[in-house]
């Protein structure tokens, strides 16, 4: 952990945060690449809350995704990239940090 | 900690999980009171931004708001309700265990 200025709250990626966006880059964390249906289901979100989230950390270049076939049935798989685990991990760095400071109240 | 069912993610309360009302409750946990001022500098956010944020969280019962005055300046002191206290602790129990299932990445 680096040394930082200012309160830890201010290394919060608003990005990174938001709890269904930090769910994904999470359970992402936890497996190589996971399908949007179980993602949907761990995270207990709806189809367009969760695109609506995968859309936003796409664009910040945190995730990718790749759509197959299984037969004539689509799955689109959801993947982390690089700088996504980067993210994830800094923000943990920050959490651990906050909690650190706050300590047990 | 407690045995939980679901994913980490799924612990998370969203009015103590946005950020800068994560930052208000982390503060407020560091001292008994703080005024307004202070905690919008420390916060780095606009008086617009952090009352919105302390009414939600005043909704909720986790923090509650005392004027006082010096001479004829007014100040708004903030303080953590018992309440708030325990949100707090219970959100920051949830990141841990986050932290913990994802490990380092």
């Amino acid at each position: 952990m680096t040394a930082r200025s200012g309160h830890p709250i201010l290394q919060l990626d608003e990005v990174v945060h938001q709890r269904v966006r930090l769910g994904i880059l999470a359970v992402l964390a936890e497996a190589e690449k996971v399908d949007f249906t179980h993602l949907r289901d761990v995270l207990g979100v709806t189809d367009g809350n969760l695109s609506r989230h995968l859309s936003v950390l796409h664009e910040a270049g945190y995730v990718e995704t790749h759509k197959t076939f299984e037969g004539r049935r689509p799955r689109t798989w959801i993947v982390a990239t690089k700088l996504g685990r980067r993210a994830l991990a800094d923000h943990l760095a920050a959490l651990r940090e906050l909690i650190a400071q706050v300590g047990e109240p």
